[in-house]
């Protein structure tokens, strides 16, 4: 997995309908000093992430497994909110 | 999903016979400010996407989802068509 | 799937099993312009592309798919062989 | 699979259910000097790794067969602790 | 499948048990003139490659496919070995 912070929402009205529900977020990749690294991304939210915070998100079929929705076209979910990093 | 835009079409009478019936587009992806990165790849229509519409696109068994072609050789599909990308 | 020339092709005896009977085809990744973008790749030809056609390949799964040997270890193969790319 | 050295841990009150009782490492991709190379990532521990020690890493559904959940949203685990890499 | 040179071995006492009797091998991915680019990865050997030979390698569940360990956390693999690479 990897720590990205959500920076935005993405609509689509016209798009598969196995998406409706879910919620497209923005996510912007973060290295562990949280700097952002590389392009957005958009990710399915299955954790109630807010605009701003920090998560951890899947890609591939590990996505589809977080949202439950395993015969959809997802590739990328967010499935978890970042309370701590902590490097030694 | 990543975000890219409809540029082109590619036509290829040798295939896949499973490719046929597919619209190939030409996908170049797109940062968050809409901007070119990286290079376009070949990406199958499933939403009814025009030139120049701004996308979604999936990958890998995520793109077969999409195509609703399990056992076909899709490994990127077009999954929305962007209404509004709203960055906090 | 991505744009490519064949360039080459590839002899190995000792392989495993399920590649006998695949061509192995030295594939180059090509940008819109038709020029190479990185590194060549080993593609499995599935619709008898010569050396120097332009073609369409596909990585994972979808290239087992294409091969039409779901238990094999082929991971890129050739889907289609490119007649027009169309830039609007 | 790739090398890389365990340097931290991340803490995600909440998250998908099934990351519950999996510990997740932060770990930095390794050369094989031994040198770090591009972004950390977070894999799940399924050896008993600790902090510091270089380790072999999966990515994709392999992590998942690593961590014996085979539909959790795991992308990435650990999967050896390196005793020696030997180069010839 | 991309091209590779075996440059050495890794040994992990502590690893996924399913690793166990496969053997990793330090592979340094090569271009077509058989030079050096990126950075070497783990691959379990499947057709018995020696050190210092050129071999075609796969990655993700292909891997798995060649090594016959389809519930492994195996995810990349040789699965030959190069007699001649042409050119054209």
């Amino acid at each position: 997995m990897h720590i990205g912070r959500v920076i935005g929402t993405i609509v689509a009205t016209r798009k598969d309908e196995r998406l409706t529900g879910s919620k497209l977020m923005i996510t912007q990749p973060l290295n562990i000093q949280k700097e952002p690294i590389g392009e957005a991304l958009v990710a399915v939210d299955t954790v109630g992430a807010g605009i701003g915070e920090i998560v951890i998100y899947a890609k591939g079929t590990a996505a589809r497994h977080a949202a439950e929705k395993l015969q959809s076209p997802i590739d990328a979910a967010i499935v978890g909110i970042v309370d701590n990093i902590d490097i030694y």
